[in-house]
């Protein structure tokens, strides 16, 4: 594969000169367009160390509109990033809407790094491979444009260049020990990056390999890629608008037998047995909350059902047990317009908790698939394609080792009604009800359907939905605290 | 001062649970009010170990309304932080309009800790306090509605209540050694932190002490002042709308001598003696830049000048010196709704360089006394306060030992004419020059008066204005390179 890349490719030094002003002026374009669009762009330079990777983005920022691009060195990851998955630092950079953003340092690194060091295995390996194509996969689908440049030197030209770059004091400090290690491991280097970029070149987000010895044939090489792959995207027929939200429907009357329908929601505490019991359960959540700390563990409760059905309740029962400066509870509404202008899960991403502590979703990512699906606010394939966005990202808090609990909270229509009219009542629960509320009650089969489908396509072992009887609120708060007391409990 | 807080005050249980559903009902009101304003709130929880602060904060984010509010315990800084002026992460954490802000762990916690332990003089200490009143006021000015509490314990009663927290394994782990080892420093404790209240209790911010012994007393009170501090802002008559910007003008013709027109903008530089001085400047400036990192420092770089004045280029010269990962360029343009959402200067903090690392501002804070000014964005209140604010905002910098260098780029009216004619035909500079760019031209003068009121208000030892001659690009950029090659040699 790379040898296509080791040809000897080279450009004049006038060839160059006159090239340049055309490049930059049809990238600026390019970058002019891109900020009148939907698309973001961001640039991965990977490759062999001392192949330019550092160069091509100093001749990037310097061709382009400063204002419109930024460049991110990923280097060893900071205590705050390495307290969250290993992706958390890339959600943290990826270039809002109009904008382009070059990273070397990619999430190619650590996999191929651990891999040439025999610290994964090739099952694991695959398997990060895997998980990149599913996260570029997502990039692309909202509307990221991801250009993946590789750039290349043949071993002999790799050590030429590690030994100019050591003669000039300028540049010495660029070369240290680990370049040395990493060029005695040339093979094994190029065999695992080759089997990296074969796994990873997708149709939607194809690597580019280019050939690095040459300065300006590199410089232009690099540059006419971004170019075209800018306006591949840029010059395509505009994409349909949104259709009509395909909205769940059901006869009315006809319920049929569902995971919803088969709970048993007379279900009931009473006093006593409810004070005892959430004695008990709050110690034991408080114990065990203090144990994160030590254990390096973090973990996220995501509370979601109709309104009403007691979410903030339940999650107060549970944070009373908790120190407040451990825990957060995210109240998720709309969107800031920084957050529309990023991928959809990048404002949870924002979110994370540190190990030792507990994020709290009040309503959470599921809103794609639930009130977006609903109300049509997302294209259908926006909404489809979630529930494996979905499973993917909670994957990636498991393997970290975050707990993920997710709950939903059931009541029925008739109870929801007692409650919304209670709340008229009481001066200081007013402000839970609103006209919004009373709407979302008119489209309670679709959400139901839209709800039992979420039950279905992301209840993982990973992170399992607890269905959680909830017309009455003791016997709702003890059972979540008690899911919670024990996915604290197990390792 | 404390006297007043040892009084044996306390609530009966009854007397709680009657007053509680009313304060209640009354908090969630003035959330809700808080919400339609255009004011956040900020409650600091400060005082004696043990007194209860973690409680209240519980209390208050479960009386509240979850979605608009949020507590952060500002424990140990971690690496990210440790690496930035120590403001930098309260500034991360300020509320957005409309939400409040619970803090345990406040800017208070250093100084006083510091100058109990003899860590830090008493004139430092009488400097950090100050530092904080500025602070302070510029929040308040900025809407935040900043609600200080200070639990009070009387020695006897915070050593019994670490005794009676050690005791129930459920709070056990609250009581470190250091506690024990504050309660053997009470007295000192109480004095520095008496000195603080006295020299921090502003009419704009004043400190609330509370008797914190009995916890009925303790959350009744507390919730109580947070309630009195919102709705006295909230009550208060509504602003008067921004006037019209009173507008800098002078008359055409009578050019006074001012420091602009005493530069002389005829000097230049000849094409060879152009190149041996960019070479050998960037030399300097690459090898001291990679010093940096061990020396624990950090730049910033400003550049501020009119349309057209060759910051860009001045800031390739320099950037080209520099390894991609090193250096940001943020581009200043109009905020994002979450930075407007936030006191002016919060957009700076975000992307202050960590140590080693170098951020160049193209356009700056000095907007606010430049184009908002001019334009009228703001209130000639808004502006005329900002000096002070951008003063303290750059000592704080330079104290944490950032060097801050600002550059104005200076060119004559003739000068910029030329330029934006040549952009209009170069093809890779078109994107440069927009509408706006001639509009604002139209306002030279008002411009002009505008800069020379920031040199003379803002050019501190500290952070220096360097004025640069910029009619000749050349000129300019050595200039500016040579500038940033000594800055950089300083200790």
């Amino acid at each position: 594969m790379f040898e296509t890349a080791e040809l000897g490719a080279k450009v004049s030094k006038e060839e160059y000169e006159k090239e340049v002003p055309k490049l930059r002026a049809a990238l600026l374009k390019a970058q002019e367009d891109l900020r009148a669009s939907p698309y973001s762009c961001a640039v991965l330079l990977s490759g062999v160390e001392g192949a330019g990777k550092s160069e091509t983005v100093n001749l990037l920022l310097e061709w382009m509109d400063p204002r419109g691009i930024r460049a991110h060195a990923m280097r060893e990851p900071t205590d705050e990033e390495r307290h969250r998955p290993e992706m958390w630092r890339f959600w943290n950079v990826l270039p809002p809407t109009g904008r382009t953003t070059a990273l070397f340092g990619t999430w190619y690194t650590h996999p191929i790094v651990d891999r040439v060091f025999g610290r994964c295995s090739p099952a694991a390996f695959d398997q990060s491979l895997d998980r990149i194509v599913e996260f570029e996969e997502m990039l692309h689908r909202e509307h990221t444009i991801v250009v993946k440049l590789w750039m290349h030197l043949s071993k002999k030209a790799q050590k030429q260049r590690l030994h100019a770059l050591e003669k000039d004091k300028l540049t010495r400090f660029r070369v240290g020990k680990r370049d040395w290690r990493y060029l005695d491991r040339y093979d094994k280097f190029r065999a695992v990056s080759e089997h990296a970029i074969r796994k990873t070149s997708t149709g939607a987000v194809p690597w580019h390999i280019i050939e690095a010895e040459d300065p300006h044939h590199r410089a232009l090489t690099a540059a006419r890629t971004l170019l075209v792959a800018l306006r591949a995207r840029l010059d395509e027929p505009k994409e349909a608008s949104p259709q009509k939200a395909d909205q769940p429907t059901r006869r009315r009357g006809a319920r049929q037998k569902t995971l919803l329908s088969t709970l048993d929601l007379t279900r009931k505490l009473y006093d006593k047995s409810y004070e005892e019991k959430t004695a008990r359960l709050q110690e034991r959540i408080a114990l065990r909350t203090r144990a994160l700390a030590v254990e390096k563990r973090s973990v996220i409760l995501v509370f979601e059902g109709p309104d009403a059905a007691g979410k903030g309740g339940a999650i107060r029962r549970v944070t009373r047990a908790m120190d407040a400066g451990t825990y957060d509870v995210i109240s998720v509404a709309a969107p800031t317009d920084e957050e529309r202008a990023h991928p959809y899960l990048w404002r949870f991403w924002r979110h994370l908790p540190r190990q030792g502590h507990v994020t709290i979703y009040d309503r959470s990512w599921y809103g794609r698939v639930l009130v977006e699906r609903v109300e049509g606010f997302c294209t259908p394939e926006d909404w489809k394609r979630a529930y494996a966005e979905i499973n993917s990202f909670e994957e990636q808090l498991a393997a970290f080792g975050t707990i993920v609990l997710k709950f939903w909270l059931v009541i029925s229509p008739e109870e929801q009604l007692r409650r919304f009219k209670a709340r008229e009542e009481i001066a200081y629960k007013q402000y839970k009800i609103t006209e919004e509320d009373w709407r979302n009650r008119a489209k309670w089969d679709a959400y139901e359907t839209a709800a039992l489908e979420v039950f279905e396509k992301t209840s993982t072992t990973a992170a399992p939905w607890v269905l959680v009887e909830a017309n009455d609120k003791r016997y709702a708060r003890v059972k979540v605290m008690k899911a919670v007391a024990d996915a604290l409990k197990r390792k």
